[in-house]
């Protein structure tokens, strides 16, 4: 789901109220990326970090620290290694998707090739545990790379899942953590571990960045059958690749045998013929699981909201609450 | 290189020293390569991990601990942390490469997918973070991230030197470092912070792993020009792979207006034909390449054995310098 949308946007304000720290990061990372002996990795690093990307992990971390009372510098040497991890996370998708297109540009595998994405995503990876050492904090360290470990097996999880009409909920809740939640709940947790909040208040901070992050992912879903139809968003992508996600997992439990045989062929044997989409459409709507999906968006960012009633009040909480309300609000 | 050899080799003498504790190791890489969640993963990585590594590389760490007092566990821990890491790039490798045969098996990109050896392969690496999490040292975690970043900075070099004849030794050294020296001399050096040596020890064990690594590789960048000529092992690859290693980068500083366009044929454009490998081989021997690059192994293997005089008398360090001698002993 694209968040990049005029300045009034919550995340747009955010970005306002933390520029300065946002342009360290920036600044961390050019530097991070270079390499003394490989200009390659560079290379392919900016095609895909100078692209536009929204910085939404980093900033994250920046808000939490920042909420909390850390006055510098390991917020932005936090905020960079989440940026890193998110690139080689990125720069791996790729190659496993065998995706064409990223930020409205080729992707790097395409445009030099898959053994460069996977090598580069790995000196990345290599790259934010020597910028998270740096911090001291076993702590931080212990959550990023528990965070990693969660990326990946979720991401494994999404491969064997797909096409899988047994999937369940509960796999599909561990893969939007794999995809999404995971990197967002290690951002805001690290940002208040930095700042030595107390234990319950870094507790809600993961649960925010948690809730947050599974918000997101239900919505970039709902969009993928025409929930919010944003401009430029393809439509049936989904259908076609055989993913099971929320709206889908609840039709398939709720079908008949006709439906099911209609499944067992779409999703499963992936033989997608035209109308195919509109006829899925039909059933999640007849089951009305595209309306039960939404409620558990909302569910689950109205829960981002109350976990950081925990958090003192300040301008950053605020906006934070707002973005939770933003990721569902285009929702309908 | 294979060391895969009868049980009087030093490595198979060191391995029965410490086969109590490479026992250790093993429980401990079944235990963490277990994924609640996602079945694929065990799977992928039993089958690499079990088909018969010579655990070389945890094995150095169990041996520079051992030899310098540590009475464990974190030894154990930290030599499952090393085969994570060597077990990742490995996966990794023959996505890179293209392989179709890791020791003596089909690779695991080709019994399942490059997607999975990417994805697990990036499992194995954050595991091995919150492996080396638990020694709770951070010195340990900065020479270690420092490794990964060094493995794969020497892997994106090695794919761009590539069929480049401009290459220098210094790059070569480099790459060297990246594809095994790095590992080595992490699973040393690591093995004597965790023992708490003095720092001059733990440098000298740095060098001891760097040297042995660099030996290792020139030898076996030597077997694919027919030096030793192990069983099995195929030569000319790196020819048709147009790979800069040390004898070919020597030939082709010294050689004429011919050589030269024979190098820019084969190496430069990859237009190998039948009898090449003999005129390179030939043209090798003209310039004493191999007989310079052979004694350039010894020497760093010397070198190796050198660094273990700041270690005190004990029977692994008898060992770890045959096994340097080993490594260059088969050549010629």
């Amino acid at each position: 789901m694209s968040l990049d949308e005029p300045e009034s946007r919550p995340h747009a304000r955010l970005a306002a109220l933390l520029s300065d720290d946002l342009a360290a990061v920036n600044a961390t990372i050019r530097e991070r990326m270079a390499s003394r002996h490989a200009p390659r990795i560079p290379e392919v690093t900016a095609h895909l970090i100078e692209a536009g990307g929204k910085r939404l992990r980093p900033m994250l971390t920046l808000a939490s620290a920042r909420m909390l009372g850390h006055d510098g510098p390991h917020h932005v040497t936090l905020a960079a290694t989440v940026e890193f991890i998110h690139t080689a996370t990125l720069l791996h998708d790729d190659v496993v998707d065998e995706s064409t297109q990223r930020r409205g540009r080729p992707t790097a595998n395409l445009l030099w090739d898959n053994r460069s994405s996977v090598l580069v995503g790995d000196y990345l990876f290599a790259r934010s545990f020597q910028l998270m050492v740096e911090t001291g904090s076993l702590r931080v360290l212990s959550i990023l790379s528990d965070a990693a470990a969660t990326i990946a097996e979720g991401e494994v999880l999404q491969l064997t899942a797909a096409r899988n009409l047994a999937t369940t909920e509960e796999t599909y809740l561990q893969v939007a953590r794999g995809k999404t939640a995971a990197l967002f709940s290690a951002a805001t947790e690290v940002g208040a571990v930095i700042a030595g909040a107390p234990d319950d208040v870094t507790r809600a901070m993961w649960t925010y960045g948690d809730a947050l992050g599974i918000a997101f992912q239900i919505a970039d879903d709902l969009l993928d059958w025409g929930e919010g139809a944003e401009i430029g968003k393809r439509t049936g992508d989904d259908l076609r690749e055989g993913k099971l996600t929320l709206p889908v997992i609840r039709a398939i439990a709720a079908a008949d045998g006709d439906e099911r045989a209609f499944w067992a062929r779409t999703i499963g044997r992936g033989k997608v013929e035209d109308g195919d989409y509109e006829v899925a459409l039909g059933l999640l709507n007849a089951h009305g699981t595209l309306a039960s999906t939404r409620d558990d968006a909302r569910a689950w960012a109205a829960r981002a909201v109350t976990a950081l009633e925990a958090a003192p009040d300040h301008p950053i909480r605020h906006l934070l609450a707002d973005i939770a309300g933003y990721v569902v609000a285009r929702l309908n």
